[in-house]
């Protein structure tokens, strides 16, 4: 087979591709309120068939959201297998009276089409599928096996992912997994991915009294949005370093080797603050710095705060509790359970211990070692496709990269659509449309190396 | 005139004061939404008009809410005036979902009625207006002159009430004012006030990204909630005291008298505890130092703080910006806009210049002094009504009486129907019906005694 003619065929179909982005997208499903979830699961199931993938919609219990499984064999090739993992979900729209069309609009406007789940995940989903399509439709085969594990809880926290692939461990076999997503940098290189971030993702909430009060108590009554105010405080100093004991301890620094494949990557960090509107990077970190710290650096960062009276005007209230949302990114080598033990010791150690502690997520960090040849494989395709990339040996992210390399014992590489300022999990979410119809054909010439690999 | 006539009259009318109270309550009129606000004005004076007393809507322009102006005047003795000071606005009704009914229910259960306004202060403008009518149905006269000045926007900070004072200052003039509220303690002793606390409400923002984005860019964007957490730090300590310079030098300190009528003050300090579901109060403070904190301490109140995702589940969002809305409880002798001068200069020493100041409201504190004839003859009415009762030289809330003590210059004292745990701003609000007609009737004592005085 020649990787050439399919790619033909996906210039034919650019607009069966974003008409099917469009349904996609018009379909909310946000995890994190389970609001549309099982629609969208459906929805996706029938999108694969369509697309002459065979699809069954695989389901644990009654609080995991369900599983979309895809599968392709290939006549010629049925020794060989790719996998490619995406989600369905989304994440919240708030804040909505930022976006400047509804969020799940799916509007174009020139080489961009816009809403919730545009680039993420949906975008990226596309691809792939549209891949596997211009494939079957014209060869009425695929260079090698294909399989899609399509799950719906990602943007929640990907809770059920590890329980899924121990269940159907045999089913989701396979050489190598192709990850959810990629970006695209701003000179259209995209970012090849060996790794993610792991994440630990608590809500702490301090009470006092047992509801809301007059303010004029406050002479009296304690004020938990202070309470918690103040353990924060102990948490972490200014310059976002972590202040509990312990938390750096099991981090293996950067290899020499990680460090150059960090120096060769470009990044523009005048582009970057330009973008986002902000003057200095945290601890006012150079550029190199700042590049370390997106691959190796762990975080505290406040995703939320609330307590009181939050709307207009003026209310004079002595809140009844407070709770912050707060997530911490991890690396490599730390284990999130053994952190929630020193969160725990951290707050009662500093008397704190009346502040409650619910853990939303837990995940491990991961990485693929640069020697694995999907590696090369996916430089080349891309490097055709695209003219160039960057190697990038984590992702700043986080997905549960971690369950795919421990459980299924395969490489996993990361290669997608995504553009860099895509506003993924925020207003005005868009993809590209060049970018959405380059991968495609990126992931055409990817499943043909791979099967010859 | 006897005093004693209209109390039997008041007796037979208690299912009209319930029946007008319920029509008050199902109207809301929330002013820090200006929600209802309007409506309210036009049924409030309608209400006057009903029980005989003349009225009229005043109004100062597009961003002030109504007043309601309502006058009687004696025939037998023209020469005397009381002016009542009330509000038809009530605060906002949120949190929704802890109110057992909806808050603008008015239902009654037994002794009981709720909704948003029943006490504070819905519930105390019936018992004015219900004495006068009382006087008016049985005698066709009452005993001196009765001004009504009921204000919109009591809730939202009295922004207009000292132009609105100064505009028709003549129109107003009187002898004295009775104030707008009044608890009863847990032994039905009314409790006397002399003073109200000052208020400074500000709300703070920190600024960094132009919009919420993915908190994988922790690592190197700052986090306005953090900024604005540390910012907080420097100015309270954990035991409440204010750090900001220069903060009590205008504090005057308790006289012996104060300390003499502080020290006769019930306080059942476990049964406030156990109202309120609380351990111990602020600083560990015992009984005597509670009663005087709540007299004449100030206070840094997180009101309210919001920033990022707030909603249910996980939401791993780096926030634009973050707010927090504070209340400063002030006692007499502190200029608000002197203090807002010195809160400015605190955030610039401390290197937040960035953080922005909203003041929403700045009120002074005013005290009445407790020789001043009126203060004798509502302790006298009181008495006689209720068996006993507190005197208190300061009220631990705030409300705009300085703008009555200084622009009309005449003794404000107050005295109602409101129990003090009648969750007042608070979801579930009640009043107590026993005390809305015992307190019809002390108004009905208090107004003769008054005209004779």
């Amino acid at each position: 087979m020649n990787s050439e003619k399919p790619i033909k065929f996906i210039d034919k179909n650019k607009n069966s591709l974003l008409k099917d982005l469009q349904t996609l997208i018009h379909q909310p499903s946000i995890s994190a309120k389970n609001e549309g979830i099982k629609e969208c699961s459906v929805l996706v199931s029938k999108m694969l068939k369509k697309s002459g993938i065979k699809s069954e919609i695989l389901r644990l219990g009654k609080n995991a959201a369900p599983l979309v499984y895809g599968e392709v064999k290939s006549k010629n090739n049925p020794n060989t297998t790719l996998l490619f993992y995406n989600h369905y979900d989304v994440q919240p729209v708030e804040p909505l009276e930022l976006w400047d069309d509804p969020p799940f609009s799916g509007k174009i406007i020139g080489n961009k089409i816009f809403g919730r789940g545009a680039s993420d995940d949906k975008g990226e989903l596309i691809t792939r599928i549209k891949a596997v399509e211009s494939y079957l439709k014209t060869y009425g085969d695929v260079p090698c096996n294909v399989k899609f594990v399509i799950e719906g809880e990602e943007e929640n926290g990907s809770e059920n992912i590890g329980t899924y692939l121990k269940k159907y461990k045999k089913k989701f076999s396979c050489d190598g997994v192709v990850w959810e997503f990629g970006y695209v940098d701003q000179k259209n290189r995209p970012i090849i991915g060996l790794g993610m971030k792991g994440l630990l993702y608590v809500e702490l909430t301090a009470k006092e009294s047992v509801r809301d009060v007059h303010s004029s108590f406050a002479v009296i009554i304690k004020n938990p949005a202070w309470r918690l105010i103040q353990a924060l405080n102990t948490m972490r100093d200014e310059n976002g370093k972590i202040l509990i004991k312990g938390w750096y301890d099991d981090i293996k620094p950067l290899t020499k080797n990680d460090i150059k494949l960090i120096q060769k990557e470009p990044f523009d960090a005048d582009g970057f603050k330009k973008e986002y509107g902000v003057k200095n990077f945290v601890g006012n970190k150079n550029s190199l710095d700042a590049k370390k710290a997106l691959v190796s650096g762990v975080t505290c960062n406040i995703a939320g705060i609330d307590s009181g009276y939050t709307g207009d005007g003026a209310k004079t209230v002595l809140p009844g509790s407070a709770k912050v949302k707060i997530d911490f990114r991890l690396v490599p080598n730390m284990d999130p359970k053994k952190l929630i033990k020193l969160l725990e010791k951290h707050l009662r150690v500093n008397g704190f211990g009346d502040i409650t502690i619910n853990v939303l997520n837990a995940e491990a960090a991961a990485r693929t070692n640069p020697n694995e040849k999907i590696v090369n494989t996916v430089c080349e395709s891309t490097k055709k496709i695209f003219g160039d990339y960057v190697l990038n040996i984590s992702n700043a992210g986080t997905g549960p990269m971690h369950a795919f390399t421990n459980i299924l014992s395969v490489p996993c590489i990361s290669v997608g659509a995504s553009y860099i300022f895509c506003r993924m999990h925020s207003p005005n979410e868009f993809a590209k449309i060049d970018l959405l119809h380059k991968t495609t054909k990126n992931i055409c010439v990817l499943l043909e190396k791979f099967s010859r690999s």
